[in-house]
């Protein structure tokens, strides 16, 4: 179950100034929630759980007053490792967890999955900081 | 023959924000509907059907209220593989039966297919919500 | 179904001359003869058949008294569309199939497929004249 | 746990002829065995696991009697995703079990594991048929 | 009609030295014997003619008495415009021609075809000087 | 101070078949012995210590009784850290050391150093199994 | 008119070891003997002269006892600037020409000709040190 | 002037053992000895001295009992900057001088020098320790 | 001498459109006005003209009433192979004699020549269309 | 000593049109000013002068009444060889020279110098005529 909790933050060090922090993590992984593009239910049953789902998540945002600590964040991407989610639904929670972890002043997520029944997905959503 | 039957939606998880959902689909085969620019009748005879085309749909959309499920995307694609169709018409009608399922806030289907008689074709169509 | 009958042949224009005739046919598709790794029987049963398989087949040959025609290999190829087949019995029979219209002094089959359930498949066979 | 039990086979569909079947399979996912180069004991109690380690597997083999079936090589692949295993016995657990479940002629098997600790790992072992 | 008359020569300046001419002719075109896999009677009927065929002709030799003049190829070259011809007569023809005529010591000529039917063809054939 | 007490091995898991371990270190870094070929002795006072060098160790073995744990290895890489070697004394020392360690059937190391005074140095050792 | 006269050589400083020279040659341009391939009189009466060619010499030998001199090379590469020559005949007078000055143990000259007529052409030939 | 006196070793710190030493230096200057192939006596009078050379010199050796110290190795080759001396002597010299200072089992200098008069040169020379 | 008589025009078969045209010559070459930067006198006496300078000549224009022949602009540049003349006049004389000739609307040619003493000189011109 | 007395002129021979000239100058070297970032006391004594720099020169202008003629910019590169200067000062005196010696409309200085203890330096100043 993906763990926000996991997520830690550290102060800006440099708050007066706005730059970007950008982060590749090119082995995320979960499970599908209906199964799986490529699976069948026999399959699921013999395996506990939904067909492997592989994505590298792209990160990038402008901090405000917190910066995410990186262990932390690694501990949390493997959180989603035994959980079924839509790939939508994993692109902007990882948007939505960090945004209430680090309130930066803008962020955004690119969800790129790997092929799946021929089909390549690459997901892309923004925060922006409310006015 | 194409199902836009197949199609099936689930409610988009993050309703509330704007962001983009993109899919390449590079296994896209259908037939030729006068039989094909490379084949004559004696050759159609013999099959039962037109000449293949082959291409590479690229779906790009922003969800409103409904996402197309991956797997059910996948089936609705194979639906074209015995169906003769104009180029500019498979194009087309994908879009319009994505937009009718999902109702997106915008979307574009570009369809790339291979070279037939040393032409290369790519059919590019958008739908936008009406206001 | 596979139709060997539709392969036809030439004589060849320079039989007491050993040379060589390389062929890509990269729009080699079939269907999967168990449903395939990645579709359940639900889905079969709406498409009635198989999942589809792609592939690129390369073929390289010497000839002996003969050569295939082009045209004929192409509808030879087009012919498994509709059928299930494996990937190892695929190769093979074409080479088979080649090898038995041509009777050439020596041929290579190499079957590229797609990717499929993560996996990538290639494979190779060859043919060599009884002595 | 790896489960050599899910790998079934098929007769190989052309035993009288010698060719070359090769499998590129990238999604290939451990657990580390001492909890992982980059991870300390916190990290794994909050895990319940040890930390996750990825990699490509490369399999080339010449079948004698059967082949590998496909989706049953995907579904084995998938049942290392929970286990702790150091790479080199991965990857010549792999090799051990599609030998004694397929008996090729010949068969090797690549592991190229992702960099742990700034160390990036390749591990190739071969199996030959006794005489 | 390929025109060999039109090849000319002119003595190898240095016949006591073994060396090696290769020439790269991009510009290769002539006709499909059958009317052309991609082409129906309609079509022909409107060109008088089977359907264009394209190649890079590339030529290799060892000059004994004898070079071809350039000027004299790119004319036998253009002859082969409006006729139907195999590609492996058209590559064995230019062999056969080009060998009567500048008698070399040793010749290989490779034809190049560009993608017919979705299908790319390579002829490689070589004469000797007889013994 | 290089420490090969910090080498630590594991059974070799399948030490009946000879296999091949390959791991690339982009991250060593040492000092220079002589304070450097970029530095002078001012400088070196600042330091407490030589200047720094950079490389990347690749190392190549197959292991008979034993295998280098991977995270062993990165601690005994970190320990060059603030020592001053010779780029020959250092390829070598880990030549030897990882070769006390596991006792491999053959090993190679390769030290490729990052330019200095605008030179480029890479030093190639082997170690094989005494007969 | 190609002057071989001009070509100058010095001793070889290291007779007494076998070494081997590489000289690139990039901007050789002369005439063509019979007009042109792409020209014809009425063009050649304007320019008092055959059509230019274009080509890169590329140069390889061993030294005895001299050496040809760099500049000497270049003023006799100049001097086949307005003179009307085949390609074969101007690649192997460079080697007589070069072979006859510095008396070499092996030297190669290889004419990399521009596209002609659509065609293009590279003529390879070497010297031997008569035993 | 050239400066053997400046290279200096250490002993190989691994004498017993057969190993390779790359070292490439991309900045190797030097000036022509006849002026220079782009240079006229006027150009010399002001420069007072030859036109300048440049050249990257990648030398390769097994050590016997001594290795050349990086520092020396580079003031060695900036000893060349001020002395008119041609590309055959520079290479076979650096061979010749580093040979006489480590006396190794095998050596090669590879001279790669910048376009001159639109000739590019290369020299490549080997010394193999006498039996 | 440049010969701008040499040009010839036809008339623009699609006035009322604006569109481009480009054309790259990479065979241009001339001679150097005061001998050349990598020539001296002796050098010239030799030649009987200056030393030569090659270049590739960029064309892009759009046409107004008349567009160039494309034989007669390349016997036009070859017209500049035994003349003396600067880099800059060079590529503005073309622009002029072009200009002159087809009166375009826009045009631009750039002058791209060959490394020179170390140097290499690309010159751009532009001409407009006067109001 | 930079001598930029040996830079010449030539009268522009299109004063009325504005164009671009482009010179790359691959060849600049110098010496450091302080002896150099990679080099001690002892080992400019024995050199009589400062640690060899290496640069490329790129330099831009567009042209009023002169352009600088190409063998004396040669020259006055060469005239930095020997002596002991800053890379900014380097960059903006051969920026002054040339803007003192043509009077250009516009020019720019690019100095893109070798690494230097690791680091990479590119100096980039632009002069303007002045209204």
């Amino acid at each position: 179950m993906p763990k926000p909790e996991l997520l830690e933050t550290f102060p800006n060090p440099y708050p007066n100034r706005d730059y970007e922090i950008h982060m590749d993590c090119p082995e995320f992984t979960s499970l599908c929630p209906l199964g799986g593009i490529e699976t069948d239910a026999a399959e699921l049953h013999l395996l506990e759980g939904g067909a492997p789902d592989f994505a590298t998540i792209r990160i990038t945002y402008t901090p405000a007053a917190a910066c995410v600590e990186l262990k932390s964040l690694k501990l949390y991407l493997w959180s989603f490792r035994n959980d079924g989610i839509f790939y939508e639904r994993a692109d902007n929670k990882i948007l939505d967890d960090l945004a209430a972890s680090v309130s930066p002043k803008w962020m955004r997520v690119v969800g790129d999955f790997n092929i799946r029944g021929g089909i390549k997905s690459i997901i892309t959503a923004e925060h922006r900081e409310p006015r």
